[in-house]
């Protein structure tokens, strides 16, 4: 059985078709089980691609990939973020409770996940560990808020709208830590991050801006020009082109890629055009994204974890919950929510996956964290889209037994 | 002005997401210009490539691409050959006429290619020189039909049934091909051939019919249970995964992977899931097809023809078209039908472009023909391709005044 493995992973590696077949069928067959299972399809992913790789079966090994699948991999982690900026609707920024909700629980996470980080005895790569913990997982939330049946509630409309900004956020802060890398020996100069977090605003916010007034109907043009010249996908395109560019441009000014793809994606989240192209990017993702999800999964090797390591990963998670819950919970209840309600929205907002595992799978691949580092975010991602789930049932009972009391 | 070109050409090449966004938009602009000029968006694609290419601006140099765009051309290959195998409903070989077309236009068209490439002094490419020459592309003769408003006559039944047929029979004589090449030394053995032929034959048919019976069956239910637990994608990721194992199997067994692509897609061409398949496909296409077609266009260098080259590529374009007339032509002419409405159906046949040029870039990648052999497969497609619609508004006009006057 050992040694039939092993050829089989030998003929994985040796055919990057057939790798990419292999990694389709396990997708498919994990998102079976995980739906079966009440979990996203997402968690099962990873989960199968830690079976597959060298923590378990030793199939296929993440750190270890032919070039072509590596980009493949970065090919479904844009695509993802595209659609994640399609989803980001700019006019969801404007609702002030849901501002506040989100920004308390961005920069409360992510200054914890440095200390502790820095606690743990790790350096420069702090940064990028705090700046994991920023983003909440919304497709994690929006499943689990159409699973509990409380869409429509003043709970789901905070986590939803305060999930979409911190995406936003959460994309500033890689933003401001990717340059702030780049900038070794200077140090901490105030000045510098000052213009670091004006920069990566402006990029996103600006670049998203002007795309929506300039591109999006560039685009909008395309696609009706396409339409009558019977070429109905002439808009996809040049809106697959546009992600590529925002890739390399916010690649090229020291912002990384993927923030590119997202600010890509919103251009187009406040348009007619977003149903459309979300649907088409749903096929590139179909194919792309388990492929990307599987080997985050093959890139953990349980191993070579120690016992310093397993201390990190659940101090990491604990912050991790701590600090959405009163990053969110605190600006919720000041904003007049009651008790169970804020707390709620802090647990609702827990969950970190996609976001999280694309920065720290960049920051991997970009040697900036290493294998274990990366293994321990993956921990904290299952940890907190796995069981917090269960604690927000049992918070929005509570919640709603205040409403019926009050 | 020439300075210019050669930064942007050199940052081109530095970074594969720039080289993709730029493919991507020169391949939409010149969608238009073709569209507009009443021409296919394929032939579009190939030319503006040989504009970008070595042979005019020098931007992008074909034989000369990273890893990882070669990989996406081959995605972009296989993908469009499993939808070509998707349109080839099986039901459509039976009716006789069309078989007898195919056939006649499919057999002659190798043999004479094969004996003009000798004549020019070529060896064992001669064989892969004639297997361009075998099929017809169904998508310039679907548009030319469609354009000429003669749709449902029985002119264009037999073209478009012919048409597909011979898809599969110049997948057939690929895999042949494939497998002659392997064999070297021992020379063309009669018996050893007609093992080949049967092999291919059967890889072809039965592969397809095996498939159809059983895997199609298999997908149709994941996609049922799929759309039942609101992941609607499932059928569609399973058949690309099906799509990489033929094309693996098919490479493993000698016969080539993009003839495993195609009968993947044969597979589904007789099912329910067929046009669900089409339209997730489409959308992978469009972004990875015009990037494989301008790279066709970019691998073509016309400073390098040599006068002995051109007469090569004349007398290849001239067999191509006198042996589909004659070729598809006779039988027609044999089975029955007018002096006019056969001509038209030869020349219906006549152009070549997408599996031609496949063929031929796959045979470049795989180090059987050189550059300039496959330069001349392109020639000969585009005049083929470009010029026989005309020729066939010419002779389908003298068919109706025939049929007016009967």
């Amino acid at each position: 059985m050992a040694i039939d493995l092993e050829s089989f992973a030998n003929a994985l590696s040796e055919n990057v078709w057939f790798e990419l077949a292999f990694l389709l069928v396990v997708a498919l067959f994990s998102s079976f089980l995980f739906t079966r299972l009440k979990q996203s399809k997402s968690i099962g992913y990873i989960i199968i691609g830690m079976l597959i790789g060298p923590s378990a079966l030793g199939i296929i090994k993440g750190t270890d990939q032919p070039e072509t699948i590596e980009f493949l991999a970065l090919l479904g982690s844009l695509v993802l973020l595209f659609v994640i900026g399609l989803e980001a609707d700019l006019s969801q920024i404007y609702r002030f409770r849901s501002m506040a909700i989100a920004l308390g629980g961005s920069i409360l996470p992510w200054i914890a996940g440095y200390f502790v980080a820095q606690a743990f005895g790790f350096g420069d790569e702090a940064i990028f560990i705090g700046a994991t913990l920023v983003a909440t997982s919304v497709a994690i939330t929006a499943s689990v808020i159409s699973e509990l049946g409380i869409i429509g509630t003043e709970v789901s409309y905070a986590i939803l709208g305060a999930a979409v900004i911190d995406d936003i956020i959460g994309m500033i802060v890689l933003a401001i830590s990717n340059s702030l890398m780049a900038d070794t020996g200077a140090g901490l100069d105030i000045a510098w991050v000052l213009l670091l977090v004006i920069g990566a605003v402006l990029f996103v916010g600006l670049g998203g801006w002007l795309g929506s007034r300039y591109l999006a109907k560039l685009v909008f043009n395309v696609q009706v020009r396409g339409y009558r010249n019977k070429m109905p996908h002439s808009g996809f395109v040049l809106a697959f082109a546009i992600l590529f560019l925002f890739s390399i441009v916010a690649e090229t000014i020291g912002i990384s890629a993927i923030v590119g793809a997202f600010v890509a994606g919103t251009i187009f989240s406040g348009s007619a055009l977003r149903d459309g192209l979300k649907k088409g990017s749903q096929y590139i993702e179909a194919i792309f994204v388990p492929v990307f999800f599987v080997l985050l999964g093959t890139v953990v090797d349980l191993r070579e974890w120690t016992w310093d390591l397993i201390w990190f990963a659940v101090a990491l998670t604990v912050v991790a919950v701590l600090t959405k819950v009163v990053g969110c919970g605190l600006p919720a209840k000041v904003l007049g929510m009651n008790k169970w309600d804020s707390l709620s929205i802090g647990l609702g907002m827990t969950p970190r996956l996609e976001v999280a595992l694309i920065i720290a799978y960049y920051a991997f691949t970009q040697g900036i964290i290493f294998a274990d580092v990366y293994s321990v975010v993956v921990f904290m991602a299952l940890m907190t889209a796995v069981f917090t789930p269960t604690l927000l049932k049992w918070t929005l009972r509570k919640g709603k037994y205040m409403a019926i009391e009050s």
